[in-house]
């Protein structure tokens, strides 16, 4: 019998779960879709796939003694407070990430997680990207040794538009925020310290929305690792996602994903294809990936692959990397961490 | 409303096409499944896509005047006898490849199917897979100019089972027939001489069986190109597909497809991962892709992509190709077209 | 002390060997340069090296019992009687590729060699090429296993002049005379039949002198092993040299030299650098290590890396193969060493 | 005629420049070696290149009229005082980088060099390597378009005697110091702001030495563009050299150098050759190439391609890292330029 889940928020990333979930992840059944701004397309798609109750009014799911688990894929502002309403119904809960940009929600949400003892995962999909996840399994091995420098290169193809910008807490929180994860994952340890160069070169608009589109971040780990990100708002070639992590027996890396391997050469040079141009695509494997992982710990009362702590420190390395790209100074985790 | 389908045979390659048209071709609608072996195990993977009639009955599909198009999985030996009863019935097929190994045969189903108008594709997948399609393009495109030289690498991770050598007709009729297909779909053209060199290198049971595990096979176009494929029972490393198409504007071609991008580098050099182990996973988005198309083709009333004359030519060149590596000398098409 | 060497023949190649020797070949000092045409300039350019004689007599250089070693850079019509004069007056030799067209010249320039008991280095440079020497290698070491198929693809940026294609002997003798030896390098057998599909599609001007610009070669060994060759006079994106050997443990393949690995992309894809475009350049390394080599044979008493016998074979394969592009059939070797 | 050139110390790279003088710059002829250090081993291998005067006193060579050029090879604590001897003696002059570790001194040298006119180059080889240059060239032709983003990957084989370490001022002082050129070359900009994390991962030694052996270094370049350089003292796979440049047109960049292209693939997948072992083949053509632009300025009395003042800027920047790296704060060039 599949596990009964309640969907709220059917935007762009809602719909993908929806879709996903219905078509790959047998071991969870969507019995409920929930959407303040539901309509009849809501209604159509949800139907496509065999769904059949929308509601606008995400209480229903709470209240809905039948579902086991919930999925929050509503607006960011609305994340912490999902999971605590899950958390004191007992349902496991699948989070986009990231869960608040204000600390002591978080820690709030968590406290709630652990008393009602549900599973929360956050949604950092790169984790179970395919190329992302055999760096972090040659780490794992060993092979690689102590990680001494971590490299993350991630640049997307467009900036989000100036009002997004504007309420998402700027690039380090709604754009670096994956790779402060993905430097975690890596690392297999905690920062203590982050310094972030931050420019304003791609559009001076983002410049006077008070944020950067351009920056180098640079973390401090406890165990001595230094890594380094590099983001870009607005990369020409397409969606540019590297990672790589030098250790003291060798490095494993991997290069910019692409469509087909197919190249033509003639006297102008070896001409490869784009990358990829949209994340969506580029992540499609992995969005899959990460729902079945859910389904997986639900299922085997196993912790999930990213836990509410993954989604914690994140923000903390955002805070600390906005503070550092203002102040013009390295900033440690603590002085973050309320 | 979706084209109502017939799905005959749900062996491995059935059951791949079952799977894809439920989850991924929303123009097509399994209604019923036959298979001969129909059991439990049949009833219950069907229903897993809410497909309900399962018969041991084909002509179940055939006399049901509601069923528009059918998809003939099953084994070699009845594909030819299910198209023409396809066609008499007046519904569109899609035929797994070879249509047969006795090119009378293939031209009287393929008479039948003019005569009835209705429409044929041929399961020639790798045209649909990303990387193929990629240099196809380049060269339709027009930037390659006029191709010189041709060139296929085809090689499988495992033989088959000897049994299925005695009966398959042997390696150029099982396996270099997609590489046939191949050549035609990027030349352009059609073959007019073959010459097959052959050995048995791989294990010399195959050799006994009467067929060769490994050969090198160049094919004369009538425009001149020159195209040669180099076929292997077993590649160590796994499943091996690389094409290359010269003319005189340029060069186009791809590498071996791989699973990810990852690279570790020690003192022993740099390691990239394993080519795929298996067909299914390689050419994973190929089988949608095909299916996709075939249902576009019904919708729109358009020639499939690969059609009942692209079934028929491979089959030559693979006649063709047997005789000359027996024979030891090149063979016209013209003599092995009866 | 060096050995004294007298270079015959100051056309391009023997300005390569000429400057290479000289640079780069402490063991071999050039005491003489004859070519029948040496003038003004051809004194300033041996003057620039620090060598003082120049005659227009190689009997100068076999006359002179100071001289011990000679390198043959003249035309390919006078490489076999300088051989035989070279092996009467006992100095080694190292003489440029081929030995001659016709094969019992050649044989009868192999006995007086033998007899002489001089060393004789045939100049096959992409034996020395570290490209190709490094897929040797791998297969020298065991780890490909027994070869079952070898790929040799050998393209060059432009034909020769038609005056050169008339008396050359054709592309078998001229251009894939390199990809026969490097065949039977790889392979570490002899070709017992040879199967040459040609076609003329570069420029019909080299189909009325008689010969064909764009080849596919395929060669049986004795020990079962299958190698195909494809060459063509014009790849507009410049010198294309890749080897491939596959046998029963893995696949050792090399990809195009290329000046640098610089890549630019944008959202028209991802650019590298064109290939050489000029033979020199791409063999620059290996000119230096043929020549080291043959100092190496010579003083340590050891037979030279590419031997007379191998001089003789490739010139039989050409024969096979253009037998066998003129006949349509596949030509024994037997069939042409007479 | 060739210029006369005097060569001051000949350690490995003395030796280095040497041999590539007499082999490949036909402009420049070595007349006089000295080094304080000479013996018979330095005569004899300046007479294998046809060098006779070998001198321990450097001012033989600063006191000859007819030298008109001075290779400055010998210790760094050494080369300001021999770049203010050359400019007194109206010598141009090639000196080994780094001019010196002190600023003023530096200065000082630079401000003779000036009055006397002479030409000064200075030995950032880099700038000459091929795939480096190649980068370089796609930023100058203007189609990265304004630079972003600059990433330099900078590992050593092997960490430097600790003797060695802790005389050479340290890590940005002895190795990043060609990262700081590269920097300043690709971005085509002067920095403003430094910020260096270092650690002791590789040899605690190093720690106690007072040094540290992994750092990643960002700059902030006056005009926004930010760079990011990570050193190590060892990487376990060879000599590892990348840059890559992103702009608002696109990104150029190069992979790390490998001897060969070939690979070997089995059922533990695809294996390229190791990287190079040692920073003298690795960079063997550039240092070929820096010395004929030193011999081309002369010449053609034109500015060289490294000045003085690109001899000065990367000592500033290796002051300001040092600062950062023990203060752990952001360092202006304001801060060190005294």
């Amino acid at each position: 019998m599949a596990i009964k889940l309640g969907l709220i928020g059917v935007g762009r990333i809602g719909k993908t779960h929806l879709r996903n979930i219905s078509l790959f992840v047998p071991e969870l059944e969507i019995k409920t879709v929930a959407d303040p701004f539901a309509n009849e397309q809501t209604v159509a798609y949800a139907a496509q796939f065999g769904i059949k109750n929308v509601t606008k009014n995400a209480d229903d799911i709470f209240n809905d003694p039948e579902i086991e688990a919930v999925a929050i894929c509503s607006s960011t502002d609305t994340h912490a407070e999902y999971i605590v309403k899950a958390a004191r119904a007992g349902k496991h809960c699948f989070c986009e990430k990231p869960i608040a940009t204000d600390i002591a929600v978080i820690k709030n949400a968590l406290a709630e997680v652990k008393k009602a003892g549900i599973k929360l995962q956050v949604g950092f999909v790169r984790r179970a990207d395919h190329n992302h996840k055999a760096v972090y399994d040659m780490v794992k091995s060993g092979k690689v040794g102590k990680p001494h420098i971590i490299k993350i290169t991630s640049r997307d193809p467009e900036p989000p538009p100036i009002a997004y910008v504007k309420v998402s807490g700027g690039i380090f929180y709604d754009m670096a925020i994956h790779d402060f994860d993905m430097a975690r994952f890596l690392a297999g340890d905690e920062v203590e310290e982050v310094f972030a160069a931050g420019a304003v070169l791609v559009d001076p608009a983002i410049g006077e929305a008070g944020d950067v589109d351009t920056a180098v971040v640079t973390l401090k780990f406890k165990g001595g690792t230094i890594a380094v990100i590099d983001n870009s708002r607005r990369a020409v070639y397409g969606y540019d996602q590297r990672v790589e992590v030098f250790g003291d027996k060798g490095v494993a890396m991997n290069s910019n994903d692409i469509p087909n391997t197919a190249t033509f050469a003639d006297a102008n040079g070896t001409v490869g294809g784009t990358a990829y141009q949209v994340m969506w695509t580029r992540y499609e494997q992995a969005f899959v990936s990460e729902m079945k992982a859910f389904a997986k710990a639900i299922v085997n009362d196993e912790e999930p692959p990213v836990t509410g702590e993954d989604g914690l420190y994140p923000v903390l390395m955002a805070a600390a990397a906005t503070k550092s790209c203002k102040e013009g100074r390295p900033v440690k985790i603590s002085e973050v961490d309320v």
